[in-house]
């Protein structure tokens, strides 16, 4: 018996084998975007490799997606980084059964958000084991977010619970990739930190950000090299999302009272620390009553995927 | 067999018979400010009048504080409109025995606190019922809330969910009477707006408030007075108050995800449905995804607290 976890990102497709609670034989390949056919045989070929490889018997796969999934039906839609187009995609009996073609037969397929499934990572077996009532704040290219309230995974009555990103911070503010005006997103999120530099870059601003970019995106170690460079724009434009997280982290824990806030996600986890610790003061300035409140890094890193993926059949 | 409801407030306390999710029989007394001796006597005698008058037997009290009540104890504490200094009162404990005395034998007494309470009622008989995720906020003096999620009252970690008054709406924004900056309740608040409107009142701006007030508070009645009046201050502070509201409550929506708003309280009753309405557009404007949400008037009113206090034994 063996449980793979995949993490299914629109870049790489992460697998490995989790076996209490810790991610082994990890395999990745680029992800295809070129059809859901090409998709589910590549996910397929990864962990039937890892069977092969590890002479595994496969019993449980556990996938996390980055759209809206049904995790009842196991079906994926509205995952515009995976260019599926508008049809839903029935991901788990097709797994299942590219499986069975491939001689596993039997496997137990199930999947949800690739939010929801790193929350359940570090919930079940990372910075939040234990707790009851947590947030989980994924700082990357967006803010995405994810609660456990009273020991169960906050769904929502439409499904959309933990967007955190899309919460309030400045009520005339920059527009967001949403559509919304003044969102966290819009101000914390690299993404929109990475258009608001390039905006300062050619108004005259002189900053470290354009050069170490390249021809690429602003990635989380580029944010990483400036600051260590002492590029006065990225300092600014770090410590705004600092700000902004913290105003949306406290009034989250004002509203909802919970007692552990923990933070992951591209920058969270390469900058380190010391950012986590700013993200803390600023929320603990901005709460209510003062009551104090956790804000930890995450502690699974990159293996939260794939752990959280593989704990969806410890519920 | 009866069940008594008792609103306890910081100027009155209100009892009635609640019978099928209904108020009848209401009694009313000034809140005694002089000590827990005089407070339990005062609410064990409002009772007992009510149980005489119409040849009740009194089985079931429920009772809603304006403090911090522990339900499973049934003390109070930490409420200051009541004067109670700060030791506990063990305020079913003393309710139940001195309704033993006056020869009401056994009954079953059972408190929570206000907002919790009138947040039941509407749940359970008004605005809410047959919900199963929504947010209450009460727009009065202050701005309280409350939470039910997946069909249970939202208490929280540490028993403070639902504080939307004290979410952020400036990060760099006015003193809330809690001694944070930029809360909603500074905005928003009856008292705080009155604060404001003295202030710019002093500082020489026209405005009807300050004659409509007299000696005495800018209660809800002034302001819709001073509306009615065309009075400029009294509508800037009021669209201001809105905007508020809007982003305070697009922000929980988004974070929770429930799928309806109640706003009641003494502004939110006495301002009425078009300015109910002014909520919802302003919250739809801040709102993630442009789902859209219902938010609608508490049905109560002044019995929410009564009926949600009876209804403490429907659970």
């Amino acid at each position: 018996m063996a449980t793979i976890g995949v993490d299914l990102g629109g870049t790489n497709i992460t697998a490995a084998r989790v076996h209490h609670g810790s991610a082994e034989h990890h395999a990745k390949v680029a992800t295809p975007l070129t059809g859901a056919d090409e998709l589910i045989s590549t996910i397929t070929g990864l962990i039937t490799g890892i069977a092969e490889d590890h002479d595994l018997d496969i019993t449980h796969v556990g996938i996390g997606a980055p759209g809206i999934v049904d995790p009842a039906l196991g079906t994926l839609r509205s995952a515009p980084n995976l260019h599926l187009g508008d049809t839903p995609v029935e991901l788990t009996t097709r797994i299942r059964a590219g499986l069975a073609d491939a001689g596993h037969d039997h496997v137990d397929v199930r999947a949800d958000n690739d939010v929801n499934v790193a929350l359940r990572g570090e919930w079940t077996h990372g910075a939040g084991k234990g707790h009851d009532n947590l947030l989980a704040v994924w700082w990357g290219t967006g803010i995405g977010g994810g609660l456990v309230l009273d020991g169960a995974l906050r769904s929502g009555s439409i499904g959309s619970a933990g967007e955190i990103g899309h919460t309030m911070y400045r009520a005339d503010g920059r527009r967001c990739g949403c559509g919304g005006h003044g969102h966290v997103e819009a101000y914390a999120g690299r993404a929109a930190m990475e258009t608001e530099a390039r905006r300062r870059a050619a108004a005259g601003e002189a900053t470290e950000l354009i050069a170490a970019a390249g021809d690429g995106r602003m990635k989380s170690s580029v944010w990483a090299e400036a600051l260590a460079a002492g590029d006065v724009t990225a300092a600014a434009l770090l410590d705004q999302a600092v700000d902004a997280l913290g105003v949306a982290i406290a009034s989250a824990v004002t509203l909802i009272d919970v007692d552990l806030v923990i933070v992951g996600g591209g920058l969270g986890s390469r900058l380190g620390e010391a950012w986590i610790e700013r993200i803390h003061r600023a929320t603990i300035g901005y709460l209510f009553g003062h009551a104090g409140i956790d804000v930890i890094a995450s502690a699974l890193g990159d293996d939260a995927g794939v752990i959280g993926a593989a704990a969806l059949f410890e519920s």
